[in-house]
């Protein structure tokens, strides 16, 4: 991945025109480009990572070639790809690297470094992909003098499998495109999809609880992990392969979502399942938000869910029409929305616009089962006033799934604030807080005379409730960036802890949303866990300053 | 529920003639009726709590009314119902009772009762159904010099209702029948149906991670658990009530499982659904026991899977046909498995008996969604040689689920060890599974001269593996009735531990297996456990002895 941004060079994505104007027209975007600053003015500390250990850290992974502090590695695991990771690394400021990055080859060469890092007090951040957008890779060496990366891009590869189970067994930094490539070899699928997949890692998946673009239908990765392997300061931590078990607490569940706190997860057992054949997805308008969700619900709520389920609210609906760079896929809902014209409140100037929400409703199977399940659901869905728009806007958003990601680039070398923030709560809270969010973001970046964009999706359907994904979008305040977003999502962090709801439903707590996790699980909740951390890294050496306070 | 048994009086279950014959001929049982000692014979020592506790705890609980030491109570709470609970209860012998027995009113109360019990270091040791078959509710004091018995039953009642979300908050004190009967008022279910569940209740449920006859339908209680509320000695612990969430570890699944070691279950959140219309069994003949676990493993491969799901081996069919009360169900599977008849290796004499296995398929849901899910898991059977049996056997085995509890009454006054265990593993180490535990079994009681019926079912089916619940039973040995049974217990404890399978499925951990959890989590799991335990149960006052070593 490229030290700045996200994914390759060659990759980039421009701003369609109308996406240019749009954002000009309702942000204020004056359209200058600016563009990352060139990696030798990159200023670095110099590596504090004494000889002594460092000489013991080769010999631990094979040799000096597999313990890098030369500045290109150092700086690719200096940070996450969070807005607040890429505003740092654009500017080359407020940046810290890693004293050194350690690429061991196995379990037993992680579970070496983490005995001497122990021995001299070096902190170690686990690194899968890096693409943790929650500050979980910043190389923070807490109480100790040094901090390494440990890069688990040597413990790849399928290392078992089992197809009679469905069960395949992935080294930690395998990253998503090969597992899915070692998978369908056997005509497997792990079915796992998180935006990041093409550069995050079967382990980061476990370490962080991801859930994937498909995880309405195939679950989310803490129902596809059936156990685990991780080095710990203290030994090692392995649980069985077995379906389900009632032996006490579950510590598969304690592994999952440590975000490098306890130890390192060296390698995955996996539930997989045969690769579908065909895939088929459909687009429905809906008159709005409140009617999509009561849709949606029913959907999963009668087992007709889709497996891929995405709600955009009015806005992402709309802008979504304004940012598509194939109109034609979009034609159909255009229609739709102009004719429902309604009254817009709020703190923007447009008395009427367009209006209604577009669903898309993805499924996997064979194509008598997906036929059956399209019945079922276009039965449902049209109780609730859906139109069918076809399978276009589908499959244009299939097409670009992962392409979020390489935008953010582009529009923050146009000026723009962008970022987004995930939660999860009940059907029964699910508007409430959707309102609440958007007010809050909103609020606080209108009050920093950057009126905002602010749009939503619901993008994961539970029997009990769903997931909320938003988007927000500013003017960047030039001089403040760093400040404009805290206060953002600091607002936006606010009204999701009072709600209720879950501080993040994806992309975990690392640095970021560290602050509200004790709102969250209660003050013995945190001791709880603190008391784990004790006992499994006693000397805290692992992965400092995230997750817990 | 009557003190040395299971149920009430008046509900006994009288042994068909013809399986007495078959108990004698093939055990040799005797047919000698030995009924439990008198409750005034039962020993008990005189209660250890002391005067100023005594009135702490009563003031506490709104009075001495709820702090009870009668001697009925007190033996009522002496034991569990397992094999060894019920000889030392009918015989009088070897019974430890709580010095006393608190029923707190609400989570408040609670909090207040372990509080009073840490300052006077007494044990405490939660109480809900009391149907533990593993030692779990053990009056062990552990080092402090009085136990309290921690009786949840006025904790009940549906305390919260959320249809639109489809979550119910129940008092964990809640029984079985009561939660299903509040949820029926609203055209709710929950589910969930263990053999126990007459005398079992919610809270009990989640603290042991039960899994119901239902459980391949509805899933497992870690999986119907949305949110828990916990009482410790060092303050509450409570869960959000959100779909689901990537913020940190799951202490949810800390406390699932935790067997009152950590704290009290005060409270528990449950995903439930509208109550099924229709309920349909079938039953079918397979030719053995590995072709049924190929055809059931590929039903829920494919999502086909019904609701309620066992497979008996040739043995529990065999015997099951023996046994059966009421000979019409049964006619056409004898007439089957007359037709199969293979040649029976091993220590029993008979060289040729009937062949052939039997499993029942359960669906609930509207008739025409029920038509069809039978339709298509018939034909897999088919495909794996399955002869349809229609509905009878299914009918008898729905009505008498709850009945097996209330025959081991009837085995035990007839002296007949017994018993049941269960354990899971994946698909492809099921057959061995089967195999080594039977084996086990067989080989440990044969060797004390006591030759045993062993049979098995598939009782729950997973993606990648499934359930083994294993009944044996053989001639009592007069006068070494607990050394008989520890002597089968251990055998088939190390043969699951051996096969890297889980030392069990739905029964909990309690004391009885808690010798095998390390070989399952691993030295370091068990120390996290300590860990969290030491932190919020620092001076070791809750259920001593269960769970951890």
């Amino acid at each position: 991945m490229r030290w700045w941004g996200w994914g390759v060079d060659g990759h980039d994505a421009p701003l369609p025109r109308a996406a240019a104007a749009l954002l000009r027209d309702e942000l204020g975007m004056d359209g200058a480009h600016a563009a990352p600053v060139a990696l030798d003015r990159v200023e670095l500390a110099e590596p504090a990572l004494q000889a002594a250990a460092r000489a013991q850290l080769a010999t631990a992974v094979g040799g000096y070639e597999h313990v890098r502090d030369d500045r290109l590695t150092r700086i690719t695991h200096a940070a996450g790809r969070s807005y607040p990771d890429l505003l740092r690394l654009r500017s080359a400021t407020g940046l810290t690297a890693p004293d050194a990055v350690v690429y061991p080859a196995d379990h037993d060469e992680t579970a070496a470094v983490l005995a001497i890092c122990a021995k001299h007090a070096i902190a170690v951040v686990p690194f899968g992909g890096g693409t943790s957008v929650v500050g979980g890779v910043e190389p923070d060496s807490g109480p100790h003098h040094a901090a390494i990366s440990l890069d688990l891009a040597r413990l790849t590869g399928l290392h078992a499998l089992d197809t009679r189970s469905q069960l395949a067994t992935f080294g930690a930094g395998t990253l998503g495109p090969q597992v899915e490539r070692l998978l369908h070899e056997h005509g497997l699928t792990l079915g796992h999809f998180p935006q990041s997949f093409e550069f995050s890692t079967a382990g980061g998946w476990a370490a962080t609880r991801s859930a994937g673009q498909a995880s309405t239908g195939y679950g989310r990765i803490d129902e596809l992990v059936v156990a685990l392997r991780a080095a710990t300061p203290s030994g090692e931590l392995t649980t069985r392969t077995v379906p389900a078990s009632a032996a006490g607490p579950d510590l598969r569940e304690l592994l999952l979502g440590s975000e490098g706190t306890l130890g390192v997860i060296t390698e995955v057992t996996l539930r997989v399942r045969p690769r579908a054949r065909h895939h088929r997805y459909d687009a429905y308008a809906l008159p709005g938000f409140a009617a999509g969700t009561n849709a949606l619900r029913e959907l999963e709520q009668a087992g007709a869910a889709p497996d891929v389920a995405r709600l955009s609210d009015e806005e992402e609906t709309r802008l979504s029409l304004a940012l598509a760079s194939r109109p034609a896929a979009t034609r159909l809902l255009r229609t739709y929305m102009d004719a429902r014209v309604r009254h817009a409140g709020g703190h923007r100037d447009r008395p009427h616009r367009p209006a209604g929400c577009m669903t898309i409703l993805g499924f996997d199977g064979d194509a008598t089962e997906i036929a059956r399940r399209r019945a079922r659901a276009r039965r449902i869905l049209r109780r609730h006033g859906a139109v069918a728009l076809g399978p276009a806007p589908g499959a244009t958003w299939a097409k670009s799934r992962f392409h979020g990601a390489y935008l953010r680039d582009e529009l923050m070398g146009r000026g723009v604030l962008v970022d987004t923030l995930e939660t999860a709560t009940t059907w029964t809270d699910l508007d409430g807080l959707h309102h609440a969010v958007r007010w809050a973001l909103g609020a606080a970046l209108a009050a920093r005379g950057t009126p905002a964009m602010v749009m939503c999706h619901v993008s994961h359907l539970y029997p009990t409730g769903a997931s909320l994904y938003f988007t927000f979008l500013a003017r960047q305040e030039p001089g403040a960036q760093l400040a404009q977003w805290r206060a953002a999502k600091l607002a936006a962090s606010e009204a999701i802890s009072a709600a209720g709801a879950t501080i993040t439903h994806h992309h975990a707590i690392g640095r970021d949303h560290a602050p509200w996790l004790e709102a969250e699980v209660g003050p013995l909740g945190i001791a709880a866990l603190q008391a784990v951390k004790a006992r499994v890294d006693p000397t805290a050496i692992m992965n400092p300053g995230k997750l817990l306070p």
